[in-house]
């Protein structure tokens, strides 16, 4: 028999080796039954209410000994759910006035609540309808009197195969014997993937309905790095994983060694390694990274997935937040980012032949100024609660910048006048990822606090190929001496003007371009959260000088080919 | 009362200044007769078409001797109609088997004739459609008795106003009178437009409607030089533009003393003014205009309007022709650039989201590289006849030049084992329009005999602006330094490796570029025929080593107002 192999979500990474155990789905919902006295079945939901309680916080306590303040408030948010009048009072009032049993009742009024918030536009609104499902679900089965630790009695090293998995499920898992979960629903960006996380529990989420077709005792390899699912591996297919997930494991052993290292080559040269973000949901993991700054906030997903615009305030709590969070360290905030392959359905905007040629980012946001004054007032705002830089993005002459920066300056005043706290450190900075932005840096560099650098659009355009169409990929070419000339040309007109420069595109995480940019000078690499550890380990591995010469020989190559063969020999011969 | 002003297509410029004489539009079809003696009728036409051939002769010896032997030839052309079975002996027939009158007769078989010309794929057979007409009607006013000199007898300077005008109309103007014409149908390239501009007649074609509503006798202004119309002028406009005229026709009897004289500097640099084409139909011009050279013949209009690839047969007999005339000066032929804004519906490419950044020029080429093969095997074939230099378009990287040059050798190679001669001093280059091109010129330079800058697409790319988009139009900035800079890399790279290089875009003709281009050192520069002459006389009055000066600060500003300002400010002193 053919082992069967599958891809999924990999929600959380690692490897593992064990048997599947399928957690049965969810019970069937509680049958509605007219009951005789409601005023008792009213005291038997508070009892079952003050149970859970119990139960949670016990689940509360432990998640906050085990994951840390942040994964326990989960919990506490589920214990303030248990005093909502709109769920518990909500479902004594259906009691009463129906004179139906309490299962039902509390069923009937937290489906319409969940209902409702997986309605609403707001991300964070629409986790919160798992949570309400949690609680919910939970009072229901100690009112059935099915309450039981459903993983109690684990003998053997096991993977959870499960539809889906909530919070509470994942708090729960007995890491003795849990190595690992597969389900069939589920994103990357739900609880339960953020808590295994957290865990460093190997998680694939999202399988599809293959991982419902798994019985308890087949053999699972899954392989939560690559995505992979194996069903009833070969022997040598295990071996090979076996292997895998040891190298995998002393890796992330070496690395977690980094999480409070300086990010400095091997001979001393500092630099600053950061993450990029979309959104609060990948705080975490930034915070988890030892990231020392946020090199790129996109903020164009605040925007995204609504029917209207995000107000300032909604603007502002968000920044805020992420400032807060972040205490101190650096965080860049890019202005919004919208047009090109990215659309705001509710801006109406007219079509263009050529999008990624055409009135994106700072161009639309200059020419619909409203839109960047509502975000540049949501920032300033929040500058007085973190480390803010402000970047502008698709700058490609001096008088784009000049326009953005006088409509900084005409808010901070509005701001100051009303009496609002503005930071007076914030940093101004844009991205340099049109070819005209980077041959004219010196010009920019006299107006602006820094660079960074976003080689998916400068890759694009100095090529002429765009990067989402497949016929033309061969020339998405991130080593061409092309590319590196204009990535040195920007580093030395900032290092000329006294600036920095960084860079946020993929190519400031990819190992084979990592020597290069040290070696040319590049002072922030902003990259996503799961690689700056790595990141940060190889450059103290590095030394800049050799980089440095190695980064000479580069610029002088004529292929992509020849960039690549002679990095790829550099750290050959380094590891060797 | 306000002066009507309006626009149409300058087709021969020059600015004319006289009363209106209006032509009757043509005559009504002529009537159809029952004839008794089908016999009589036929040597009726037979008489006329003597008469007729008589008449053209005439024009044709008048054309030769004025016009010279060129425009003689459309005349030749219309002799040889006489003699076409398909014409005069149909009508006959028609005579014998309808027993009809002659006129009626010959107005319907060239009428189905003219008919099926125009529908052709083929420009040339479409205007022998004209010539058809043209023949046909003249025949046909003999036989009614109308035939005379409807422009005899001019005693006051005019512009003629007419629907349209024949070659006839056009061959036998009174030039002592006739000072323009105006016609409200026809483009630039019709026969009348061409002989107008040999006459240097200025005339604005394809005016609309509105030029069928001037009376004879009206005062007109008639700017062909930026295709303006103004019908009863005032006193001050009549002045202005009298004004106007004179120095308009003062500048061009000092660009004439320009056609034989070398495009060097004032300072003795020599360089190479070429002239860009598109088509056969922009050779005349090209050899009025003294170019040294065809720069750039796009050969994407051979493959345009029609509904099938044209044949190695056609394109060879094009591109020889093309050699032939040009007598050993260079014709640089671009391959095929399709794909951007420029569709062949029946290749049945598939859509891309951003064309300007997809599969196009080369990259289409080489994925379909029959395509390619084809059109080299042609000019091979053809380099036989003159000076060739093969281009490929849209190089981005190395290997697609090498490719590309393996295809060459390839067909040359076949050619040559088949014993076709083909010339041994092809020249092979490339034109820089990606920046990645422009940034690695010296990686390209040494495996290509030469570099032709596209500026249209090089400035697009650069920019990350959609050149025909009107909302990022301000980014098109051909000044701005970052272009100059991309220019400066491009021809450092050519004189290191002993290339030469051209430019091909609209900025090799402007006169705020041509200081800078020819400072940076531009060998070649190739543009509209119509400015070639006006550049030739900039250049012999500029200083090189000036030039160079000039260049070298330009390359130093941060903005395009900035380099502008410099350049015209140049300009002016150097001209006061």
């Amino acid at each position: 028999m053919t082992t069967i192999q599958w891809k999924g979500t990999a929600a959380s990474p690692g490897i593992a080796i064990a048997k599947a155990l399928r957690l049965e789905p969810a019970a069937a919902p509680p049958e509605r039954r007219a009951v005789a006295d409601p005023a008792a079945e009213t005291a038997r939901l508070g009892a079952a209410v003050a149970q859970a309680r119990e139960a949670i916080d016990a689940i509360r306590r432990s998640t906050l000994e085990r994951m840390g303040e942040q994964k326990a408030e989960i919990f506490e948010a589920h214990l303030f759910l248990l005093d909502d009048p709109e769920l518990i009072e909500a479902a004594e009032d259906k009691i009463r006035d129906e004179r139906i049993n309490a299962e039902s009742a509390l069923h009937e009024v937290a489906g319409g609540i969940a209902e409702l918030l997986r309605s609403m536009d707001d991300e964070l609104l629409r986790e919160r309808a798992a949570d309400v499902g949690d609680v919910a679900g939970r009072v229901i089965r100690i009112l059935e009197g099915r309450e039981s630790g459903t993983m109690s009695g684990l003998s053997e090293e096991t993977i959870l195969v499960a539809e889906d998995l909530t919070p509470s499920d994942t708090a729960q898992l007995d890491l003795d014997y849990v190595k690992g979960f597969l389900t069939e629903i589920g994103s990357r960006t739900s609880h339960s993937a953020i808590m295994a996380r957290s865990l460093e529990l190997p998680a694939i989420v999202g399988a599809g309905r293959e991982a419902g077709r798994i019985e308890s005792g087949t053999m699972l390899v899954l392989d939560a790095v690559e995505g992979i699912v194996l069903v009833d591996p070969s022997a040598e297919e295990l071996e090979r994983y076996r292997q895998r997930k040891r190298e995998y494991e002393e890796k992330q052993a070496r690395l977690r060694s980094f999480v409070d290292r300086p990010s400095a080559s091997a001979d001393g040269h500092e630099v600053e390694l950061a993450a990029n973000i979309g959104s609060v949901a990948d705080l975490a993991k930034v915070l988890e990274s030892g990231a020392d700054a946020i090199g790129l906030f996109r903020t164009e997903f605040l925007y995204m997935g609504r029917s209207s615009l995000p107000t300032e305030e909604e603007q502002f709590s968000v920044y805020r937040h992420v400032l807060e969070k972040m205490q101190g360290k650096r965080v860049v905030i890019r202005t919004l980012d919208i047009g090109g392959d990215k659309e705001l359905p509710y801006l109406d905007l007219p079509k263009e032949s050529n999008p990624f040629l055409g009135r994106r980012a700072i161009r639309l946001c200059l020419a619909e100024e409203e839109l960047l004054r509502v975000q540049l007032r949501a920032l300033l705002r929040a500058s007085a609660y973190g480390r803010l830089a402000i970047m502008f993005p698709m700058i490609a002459v001096v008088q784009e910048l000049r326009d953005a920066k006088r409509i900084l300056a005409e808010e901070r005043a509005k701001l100051e006048q009303a009496g609002i706290a503005v930071s007076s450190g914030i940093e101004v900075g844009l991205m340099i990822e049109i070819p005209a932005a980077a041959l004219n840096a010196d010009a920019l560099a006299r107006e602006a606090d820094f660079f960074s650098i976003g080689t998916n659009d400068l890759i694009q355009y100095t090529m002429a190929a765009d990067r989402m169409n497949e016929s033309v990929a061969y020339l998405y070419q991130p080593h061409h001496p092309s590319i590196l000339r204009l990535v040195e040309m920007v580093i030395r007109a900032s290092e000329r003007h006294g600036r920095w420069t960084g860079m946020c595109g993929e190519m400031a995480g990819d190992p084979d371009a990592i020597p290069l940019l040290l070696g040319l000078g590049l002072h922030e690499f902003s990259m996503s959260a799961s690689t700056v550890l790595s990141a940060r380990e190889q450059i103290s591995r590095l030394s800049r000088a050799e980089c440095a010469g190695l980064a000479r020989q580069a610029l002088e190559l004529g292929a992509q080919d020849e960039v690549l063969a002679l990095v790829r020999n550099y750290i050959a011969r380094s590891e060797a």
